[in-house]
């Protein structure tokens, strides 16, 4: 069996496939968007049957529609549940994008649009594995496909659904393809993932917009109390002060802090990536561990007042901010949610009234190196890289990982075939096409070394 | 002579008069109005013909056109300049207008438009009361009149303008109706106006938006750095930190002190016109001291980041906010526009780029209380009024009042006829109409009264 031969005689259909799955703008946060969750749901399962799936269906839930799918080989044989997410982030700001941000372009070695990456990019190379291991015949275990529709905004839905359909979920060890390598000459697996939670806060001082000479000074001004307040999350050692916020933080291993010290990192090519004269952060922790096994305190969104052109003095009626922190094992999301609640309303002068909201959040996750899909994965990576892939924890979240393990009771392991550069969540998200090729070679070894 | 009989016999063309200043959407912040300035100047100098003027004409200055016009009298006379501005604030928030800002309606017993008071509707005052005066043969002063299009964002081109026309400026006496009375009952004169500096501040993080789970942590958030530096400004006492700050502040004398505190001022009533539960503001001021004789701090706007609905992670890569201080007696409005760059430029960190731009500016003024024009004006008052008024020290600023007073070398007297409910810079504007009435009443008996 040749993988890479396949995928260049079918190279483009697959385009073809992947670019009808990018064009439909499928944002999760924009209620307007529903009709496109729908279409999308309904083209990921005509894909998965024409992959080679038994049964394909869109399925109900509270939120967007999922997608289940399943290819039975034998009862028998081990079960893999592929997860990956057809939502994506908004767009905006749109003047920052080179192209449309849903009409996929190829150039320069890259694919380019909203979820070329995330995770319409990798959840396609899961697709194509899945068929190449079927039409190959190399399928040594049975497959099932959860392709959910929000969880940019937190999976609502989709623990119930879970709940409701343990049967029908049930298998050994899930595979997701949602997370980054440390670079393209460095594979690596992620082995663990921070937590989530997210609030809006609104700030109402008077309740209308004031003349800010003839009231300012005596009337407290929102955004000026908002500043204060989140201002004082964080202090000068970048350490968050909400009491008891990192009573249940694991300590990592000196051992653990090793592997991540032994990451291939160029501080100056970081910072010129980004264009930053300086990095920032907790005392104490080297930039890498600053981004992997600590929390921290995000502001995502804030607005208030006047934003127009030109100088418009006034003391506004209200003031927004939308802010999120990264949680760390053994952190649990909706005790430090309420952590931040108490911490705000304890420090809101009474002069304004201050609203917080919890949105979505959700744990951390460690995936032991020593699971059996965890080496097949690590096969898989070194088939395709050359090398063996390193372990590391890495930043971002993926909530619904650890809701599985509480719900199914079983472990995820992440083959994720991103780049840093990839722009994910950002304007000009693109996918290097080498990744997109390597990563269906790294499931497809996955598939021929599980089940052995 | 009796102006009320006057005003009642033309009340219909007056308010049609009225209405074609309001119509004009003379909003000097955007640009995009540009030609809405020339027009509303233009419809001034026809009505100062109309209403008598000997001369009227539209003039350019290096930003909006002013508007000139005289009545000469006798040279060997005294000089009144009328001082008024034609240009209005944004109306945004559109959605909590009632009616539209720029179709005026008349309504239990109010004018509701933009402008209605600030400056159309008082600048109209002002205009009519010329015309009885010269109707009715009271004038033994000569009458110039100096309306501009910028007053709004800090009259950018008027000082240069007066520098270039001193001789056609040339006045005993600048007339002012731009600001507001303490209540209908209480008639009041503004004696004192706070400065004001203002500035827009960028901060830049990473160039481009990132996943704040990928590099959160590990990079600076613009807009957290932005609210810890903006939260620095005022310590917990509502004092402003800035080194030096209020080296230059008058200290009020306690005569002073007196007879602000002697100005009618129900707290509970106040609060619950705003409706907040508690005002703020510095320690050891009256609320009404905080806003008359102390510097403030106020943030009038801040945006960045993700602003749309439902939950977005992201490290964005700028935040941005508009900030002023309203300024008191000896002040100086560029050396504080100075102090608050330095400030800032000193406290930012090196993982973001900062760029601090001022924006407009302007001195204190105080009006001494014994001044001919002065005396004339609650002369003017006590007939309309029925009470002798207040002099008191108010908190808005017109800092071209400051500059008149440098560049001309003359004191202007502010016969203010707003109110505070009028709502100025805020959504549904409006003008009493029997403070109009009443404006325009006192306005003629200045004239009455002054060069006797």
């Amino acid at each position: 069996m040749d993988t890479k031969k396949y995928i260049d005689s079918h190279r483009e259909r697959f385009f073809n496939e992947l670019f009808s799955l990018l064009r439909i703008p499928s944002i999760s946060a924009l209620p307007e968007h529903r009709k496109d969750m729908q279409l999308c749901a309904e083209r990921w399962r005509d894909l998965l049957l024409e992959a080679g799936a038994d049964r394909a269906e869109v399925m109900p839930t509270s939120a967007s529609p999922v997608v289940f799918a399943e290819k039975i080989v034998d009862r028998s044989f081990p079960t893999v549940l592929v997860y990956a997410h057809y939502d994506v982030m908004p767009v905006e700001p749109l003047e920052l994008w080179h192209t449309e941000p849903f009409e996929p372009v190829v150039k320069d070695g890259k694919l380019w649009a909203r979820g070329a990456d995330d995770d319409k990019g990798q959840g396609f190379i899961q697709l194509k594995a899945f068929e190449i291991a079927v039409k190959e015949g190399l399928l040594r275990c049975n497959v099932k496909f959860l392709i959910e529709g929000g969880e940019e905004i937190g999976s609502p839905g989709v623990e119930a659904f879970c709940k409701e359909h343990l049967d029908l979920l049930k298998c050994d060890v899930i595979l997701v393809s949602d997370t980054s390598m440390v670079g393209l000459d460095t594979p690596s697996i992620t082995t663990g993932l921070r937590g989530l939670a997210y609030w809006e806060i609104e700030v109402t001082g008077p309740n209308r917009d004031l003349h800010s000479g003839i009231f300012g000074g005596t009337v407290a001004n929102p955004i000026n109390e908002l500043c204060k307040m989140l201002a004082g999350v964080v202090d000068e050692n970048g350490h968050i002060t909400l009491p008891h916020f990192y009573d249940k933080v694991e300590t990592v291993s000196a051992q653990e802090r090793a592997m991540l010290g032994a990451v291939p990192y160029d501080e100056e090519k970081y910072k010129a990536a980004i264009d930053v004269e300086a990095l920032s952060g907790e005392v104490g922790y080297s930039p890498l561990e600053r981004t992997a096994i600590r929390p921290t305190f995000d502001i995502c969104g804030i607005w208030g007042g006047y934003t127009g052109e030109g100088a418009k003095t006034v003391l506004p009626s209200k003031a927004y901010a939308k802010v999120s922190c990264r949680l760390v094992p053994h952190q649990n999301h909706e005790e430090i949610s309420k952590m931040f609640i108490d911490y705000i309303y304890s420090v809101a002068p009474r002069s304004v009234k201050v609203k917080v909201s919890p949105m979505h959040g959700g744990e951390s996750y460690v995936c032991p190196i020593d699971l059996p899909a965890y080496r097949a994965a690590e096969k898989g990576y070194e088939l395709a890289f050359g090398k063996r892939p390193l372990a590391v924890r890495r930043g971002g979240s993926i909530p619904i990982i650890a809701t599985f393990e509480k719900v199914l009771g079983v472990k995820s392991v992440l083959m994720g075939f991103g780049l840093e550069s990839d722009a994910t969540h950002s304007p000009n998200e693109n996918f290097l096409i080498e990744m997109y090729e390597k990563g269906i070679i790294a499931v497809v070894e996955f598939y021929n070394q599980f089940g052995h």
